[in-house]
């Protein structure tokens, strides 16, 4: 029985975690969660699956919860709070396997402690990896704790690499569904809407996630990723755009052969293999290969999507670079849906970030939450900058 | 350094992997050819290779050879004959891997011989899986030997299936181009040509197996050889009609993830797979992934391709019918190419000899061939009765 530990079990990833624990009740059981804010489903998990300790954000959350649980007769759950409180249901001796969930930077110091605890990490946090990668990494191997991805696209990387030894992968290729944005004018891209960039073709996502799938930011933190998770050179980091999001990602090995993985469009399946793994379960979560239809594939458009080519650019860099990739971009996304910028304002802010930063490799999770709180103050600097240079605000 | 003796070295298949080891010459060494009836050729390779032996069809080809290696000075290859000849060079003592590409039951002898010897095989003649594959696979089973598929579909399958276990498969999926006729009228079907059937849209290969793509008896052959090889039922092993070649097949796990294999249409590369099983070795055999645009994938139409439904029936059957199938067909195949019955004749002796023949399973080589020469004549038992029926002769 695998005791699972939650960081983020009121997020899409955490509930889809409680789902498959929920199907498989002789495989796995929730030993704790980390919840956020969310107070109403926090309690709701908690009166369900009675957790041996809670974390929620604040001490005011966590008095709150404790009170309503107690009203509600659940006894037995140790609430507690903020990073601490993270680090700590991350880190319970009865942990096994911890799915790291947490949206941001915000889950990086229990996840590094999870990792020391020598607990296996289901990561579905890809921020984890862009900014602390080179940490996360040395410490898993270190401690020879698996680390395996739970991001559709790096878990099919992951299934595919058993089809052969790591010195025999020449390049991985990540499929891209290029966004609602692939075939869109392109002198029509300082006009497009918020409303427009949240409508993503395959998948229901979050609001940043979204955005950063529609400027193929995600793509790019995703190139990142897998040098970090798989140990390869960016240059052996290959994207492909894949309108129908069917295949998942490919390994191509020194002698030809190109493994891809299909399956249907559900985080359960991810959840599930690595939470399995070295095992695989039987499941429902069946591709209908009836409907395989049509497939395209194309090369991406870096002229379109130049956050592709920055975050090359941060990737070979390394260490402040790939934090400020993604710190500067959430400041930019932030500000594209306050209507504050244009689309293509994204990527000039991260531009703008990324020539201005300093080279530096961070050796520690301290040093990359400063460098990652630099990267913002400076994204918010560039943005006042351009904001001086735009001359009628966007409605 | 591995010592390959290839059985069937003037084929097709033989002189590619001829090629292949001329590429790795620090990894792979000739040590004996099987060569039939190609003289010239056989003479060639001799003369290029210098095997420690060579087997040719007859006594009288034998002597031809020996004289015309010791007019050009080849000397230290012994030449051998016929079946006893073939055995010979399949089993010599520093053969370590036979390459199984003699069209037909011709090669099965000396297959089975090399098992019993402890040979690994490189399988590319699927004739020997489809008429004794449950003798081959319990043989190779008892020595510990790997039976390696070169068929590109089944070393395919045999790449994916190193993504999981044995017991987490749920079910594989053959690719067939559909041949010429996928597309065809049905209602013309009586009036295909032999140049037209010739055609096949991806591969170059062989006349008959030409024509068994067009018919889809090829890919019934196939499934019987998958059921045999991966020890899987008929109904774990299905057909996805993909026209353009380029997957070459799929596995689907019991989570629900399927794994498929990209690579160029040259047996090259499943040929080099195969001698370099469990490494994989670099080659330029690169797919251009550029290149790859548009997948389609289709159900197989079973009214339009009969041969596969009978191939469904004949690997329910097994041992006779299975052989039947295979010997049945390329009497009808032969009657076709001679113009003599139509092309949906072939489906139809077939299925005569499948309806007539007893339910039986050889358990030696020689129980196959006499089954194997049984078949043979109720096909043209079958196709003499059919063309009394047949009113005018065709052109």
């Amino acid at each position: 029985m695998k005791q699972i530990a939650i960081l983020g079990s009121t997020g899409s990833i955490g509930q889809s975690t409680l789902s498959i624990i929920e199907s498989f009740p002789d495989r796995f059981a929730v030993a704790s969660l980390a919840a956020g804010r969310n107070i109403d489903l926090a309690f709701e998990q908690c009166a369900r699956w009675r957790p041996r300790a809670v974390s929620v954000a604040t001490e005011e959350l966590a008095a709150t919860l404790s009170d309503r649980l107690k009203g509600a007769g659940v006894s037995g759950v140790e609430v507690v709070y903020g990073t601490e409180g993270t680090v700590r249901v991350a880190t319970l001796p009865e942990v096994n396997f911890v799915v790291s969930a947490i949206v941001g930077v915000a889950g990086l110091e229990a996840t590094y402690a999870a990792v020391e605890a020598g607990k296996a990490i289901g990561l579905a946090n890809k921020e984890a990896m862009v900014a602390a990668g080179e940490i996360l990494t040395a410490a898993a191997r270190a401690k020879n704790v698996p680390l395996l991805p739970i991001d559709s696209e790096h878990n099919a990387v992951h299934q595919c690499m058993r089809a052969g030894t790591k010195n025999e992968v020449r390049r991985i290729w990540l499929t891209a569904s290029g966004g609602p944005f692939r075939t869109f004018p392109l002198n029509a891209f300082e006009d497009i809407t918020v409303e427009q960039a949240l409508k993503h073709p395959t998948w229901v996502m979050g609001r940043r996630i979204t955005v950063d799938s529609a400027t193929m930011l995600n793509k790019g933190l995703e190139i990142i990723e897998a040098c970090r998770l798989f140990n390869l050179p960016p240059s052996a980091v290959r994207v492909t755009v894949h309108p129908q999001s069917t295949v998942h990602s490919l390994v191509e090995y020194i002698d030809g052969s190109i493994l891809a993985q299909i399956s249907v469009t559900d985080m359960r399946l991810p959840i599930l293999y690595a939470m399995s793994y070295p095992e695989r379960v039987e499941s429902d979560l069946t591709f209908d290969m009836a409907a395989l239809g049509q497939l395209n594939f194309e090369p991406p458009d870096v002229t379109r999507f130049p956050c592709l080519r920055l975050a090359y650019e941060a990737a070979e860099k390394g260490g402040a670079h790939c934090i400020a990739l993604n710190s500067a971009d959430e400041i930019a996304v932030d500000a594209f849906l306050e209507r504050r910028i244009p689309f293509p304002g994204i990527a000039r802010t991260i531009e703008g970030v990324l020539q201005a930063i300093p080279e530096n490799h961070p050796g520690t999770i301290s040093e990359v939450l400063a460098c990652d709180r630099l990267a913002r103050e400076m994204a918010r600097e560039v943005l006042i900058r351009a904001g001086h240079e735009v001359t009628a605000p966007r409605s």
